[in-house]
């Protein structure tokens, strides 16, 4: 465990709440922020709120409207339909352009008035959907970005980068979680908590992870 | 002359004002961006637009009120009393944390929404007066960083980087706009225009570089 303060950058998601668990096993004092910009579904702010409380954390909201206004995106536009799959010339509309961007600069603002250096993102490149901002090469710049702009030593962590979805169930249940991010956490496009509609991109992705990490831990007991 | 399109980071200080002008010698088509993230003299905000209008160019203000909450600062917070000298150990309490890494990343998204790829910002390294993102290595770092966050080719135009104020005032000066800057815009800490208080840090480095650049065309007529 590291002995010092983390900030976890916290939607309510299925990655973010696992990241936030993740946290609390290797950090002594752990914070959360979530942001309203826009998104259409604002119930997530709520369960994050929710979720942040049941494992003791102190938890924030921001608000940053102007985000999702800025660049056109199906996430944040109610006259919009969604992309239900990765366009192949281009970005899926579901990109909210400069999004990790802006929620990580702002939690490097609020976690350098608190003194803390660590912060945690639960992007991933392995799953990433097409979103230049789930990078690797992206977080990497990012940070050394911020450490200039503020001359503070930030260090940005990303336990999910290199994993997909199975396994990011996986940690969940190494770290206890499963069923808590299986039954309150909100992944969906169209809002619905838990397994979700079943049918956009975020469950299919979400749920085709879990049914094939149940399956091998499944065959794993069989074996043992 | 680049055939293409320019955004500028507009405040409607000297330095931004004298790349607005820059811009316009440089470039096709000429946008500007300006935000209220919550700073004393709001003012500088509606010098900004005059001047915009009457260059000609395109100009929208944005509200950012978060930023200036952020992070504790002198420059948005009215109890706190202005540091008139960069103290010997850390930053000024005029700094307020990513200022310029938002005001950047912010006109950046605003850019690739209409096709542009330059961006410019009046921030120099040579008077910086300790803020860390004036630097030459932070607008580098975060030129990389903005174009892997949207997949895009921004180019970071930083006309001042390398110029002191005395140059800048020259500058102005080629650009046929030296009386403008001089009479129209606000540097001054205490919301002063023009020639401002004439005793805050910012008065002082603008008036003492305006002294040493005429002083020196003076002698140059002299001599011609």
């Amino acid at each position: 465990m590291i002995d010092d303060k983390v900030l976890v950058v916290y939607s309510g998601g299925q990655d973010s709440t696992t990241c936030l668990f993740w946290a609390k096993r290797e950090f002594k004092e752990v914070y959360a922020v979530s942001y309203r910009y826009g998104q259409k579904h604002e119930i997530e702010v709520e369960m994050a709120r929710k979720i942040a409380e049941k494992a003791g954390v102190s938890f924030e909201v921001m608000d940053i409207p102007l985000i999702g206004r800025l660049g056109h995106n199906s996430l944040t536009d109610a006259t919009m339909v969604m992309d239900q799959e990765v366009p192949e010339k281009g970005l899926p509309n579901t990109f909210v352009p400069g999004r990790n961007m802006f929620f990580l600069s702002i939690a490097a603002v609020y976690a350098r008035e608190r003194g803390i250096r660590h912060l945690v993102t639960g992007v991933s490149q392995t799953d990433y959907s097409g979103y230049p901002d789930c990078r690797d090469a992206f977080i990497k710049s990012l940070n050394v970005t911020l450490n200039l702009a503020m001359d503070y030593q930030f260090v940005l962590h990303t336990p999910l980068m290199w994993i997909d979805k199975a396994q990011t169930w996986e940690l969940a249940d190494q770290l206890g979680v499963l069923d808590l991010v299986r039954n309150e956490t909100l992944t969906c496009y169209n809002g619905i908590p838990g397994d979700g509609c079943g049918h956009c991109p975020s469950c299919k992705l979400r749920n085709e992870g879990l049914q094939k990490y149940l399956a091998q831990k499944a065959a794993r007991e069989k074996l043992a």
